[in-house]
């Protein structure tokens, strides 16, 4: 049996580690207990700091599913430290809205060392799981640069207008100033990495967990071709809300929706998943909104409080997935 | 009054604070007292690891000067923390054998940065001292890359020899294995950096602290147009010996002046710098020697145990300097 899911950050990853958890948990002859695992992971969010290469959402991937992650904060390195940041802010470095914690400095020393050694994203990756031993397969969405930029206000700009980073909207701006556009720069051109299109279609089941419908899965079903293996897959898809009762259940995504005209609402995210979404778990109430047609929707305790929590929820989706045929 | 410098590392760098040191002792009315001081470092033992450009010797100038200098081991940064290097150490990257401290490291990833920009090293080390304000100008000896690289015996390469980087000879390899030939790979093309022949030429002094007078003074001298510069200067040039009583101060310079064919003597040494030489001082003994013609040697204890033994070797080297004249 093979699984396939798309992920961006925290929401994704502690779905992820749920949905190992509930796998290995399953007596041996059922078919999921011995599962592979593929995961496309977004890579729109990265981000060039200090001249190195961080990409947020694989390494929270990479660093909750292999034990090294900081629990509490949902990102980031256990047992962190901050040396090397409070040296380059004393050497006065820019940008400072970005601390970058020691352990996980040394990721993206290597990353950024591969990269420039000629390696793909997709091989650095693997390169750095073979220590993580994620227990997954981790592609990038692409190995080609895709960066999120958002448009905010800015009466001092030409035209009132000016495009930042994602990261420093999200990071440094709280998502706080309203997004007047979200642009994936870059995501006409990308390709999608090795392997990415065949785990879409190859697998057994395809999941969507409750990351960002917009800059985490939005971005990922953007890379050309992507998108158009979901709709052409004979996997059944099933996704988890990230909205329960018309709030992120953690994050900012209420913000990235309406720069993108959506309304903050289960059935809405649905929506713009309508095209190739089979099975959709909501929370308890969100069950009663209207939702795209075709689409099997449940209701069930959506909050990912802990491990078994998750595993519960990844259980779900796995058993609604097996009643679902396309 | 300025005073021009030569430097390496370690030894370079402690003679400079005691110099520095022994100037603003001196009675404000003294000229040497607001003496400006330009050090010409040593950049033939940069290396790049885990992709990072690392100049030990600029920054083991900067530190010492700038107050950032680990004290007892003369090189790196005080408080050091190595989590980085842990983790570097748990993916298996290599080498393993020159560890890089957290502190320190911030300096790496700036000065990479900065070049990757394009700035050359002349800027990227005067970016830095803005913030260590080293109380000196310190300019590399080029912005061109060159490389000390060691010829050793090795069985099993072609010819039965191989090169390796310096720093592989000197930290991997302790110098405990001979070396066949040293070069200075790239130092034919190499330009000085903006200002070094100007400050060598215009300087009312010019001192040789006891820094190696093979790796350190000798690859500075190898750039083409210093050597020159050094011999044409108006201003008296006088030196410190590295050797006292057939031994290095510090450092594994023997080993370096085996590979040269020169004798492990402060005469000897004396000799590398024959044609600029005016003024050597040599530790009590080694005045007994025979040195080369014309230059004036005088023996005192050259032990620079602290801040004051320092700043009396570098009073006694300016003292000797206002006494010759070209």
């Amino acid at each position: 049996m093979h699984i396939t899911a798309l992920a961006g950050g925290i929401g994704g990853a502690r779905f992820l580690r749920g949905l190992l958890h509930h796998l290995r948990s399953l007596p041996s002859q059922t078919p999921a207990a011995n599962a592979r695992v593929t995961v496309i992971g977004n890579t729109a969010d990265d981000v060039t700091l200090h001249g190195l290469r961080v990409c947020p959402d694989l390494d929270t991937v990479m660093y909750t599913l292999g034990g090294g992650i900081h629990e509490e904060q949902g990102w980031g390195r256990a047992a962190e430290t901050f040396t090397v940041a409070e040296e380059l802010t004393a050497h006065g470095a820019q940008p400072q809205w970005f601390t970058l914690g020691d352990r996980d400095l040394a990721t993206h020393i290597l990353r950024t060392r591969m990269l420039g050694a000629g390696m793909t994203l997709s091989g650095v990756t693997a390169a750095l799981c073979e220590r993580w031993q994620p227990g997954v397969e981790l592609l990038p969405m692409s190995d080609d640069r895709v960066e999120t930029h958002v448009v905010i206000d800015d009466p001092d700009a030409e035209g009132g207008r000016r495009a930042i980073h994602f990261q420093e909207w999200w990071v440094r701006l709280h998502a706080a100033v309203p997004a007047r556009q979200i642009l994936a720069v870059g995501i006409e051109q990308a390709k999608p990495a090795p392997g990415v299109i065949e785990a879409i279609q190859t697998a057994d089941v395809v999941l969507l967990p409750p990351s960002n419908p917009v800059v985490s899965i939005g971005t990922i079903l953007g890379v050309p071709g992507i998108r158009e293996a979901m709709r052409t897959t004979s996997a059944p898809v099933v996704g988890i809300s990230p909205i329960v009762r018309g709030a992120p259940v953690r994050g900012m995504a209420d913000a990235c929706l309406s720069a993108i005209g959506v309304s903050t609402t289960a059935a809405a995210v649905a929506g713009l998943y309508a095209d190739f979404l089979d099975g959709w778990l909501v929370a308890d109430g969100d069950d009663k909104d209207e939702h795209p047609e075709g689409v099997t929707v449940r209701a069930r305790p959506l909050l990912m409080g802990d491990v078994p929590a998750a595993a519960a929820i990844a259980a779900d989706a796995v058993d609604l997935a097996a009643t679902l045929r396309r």
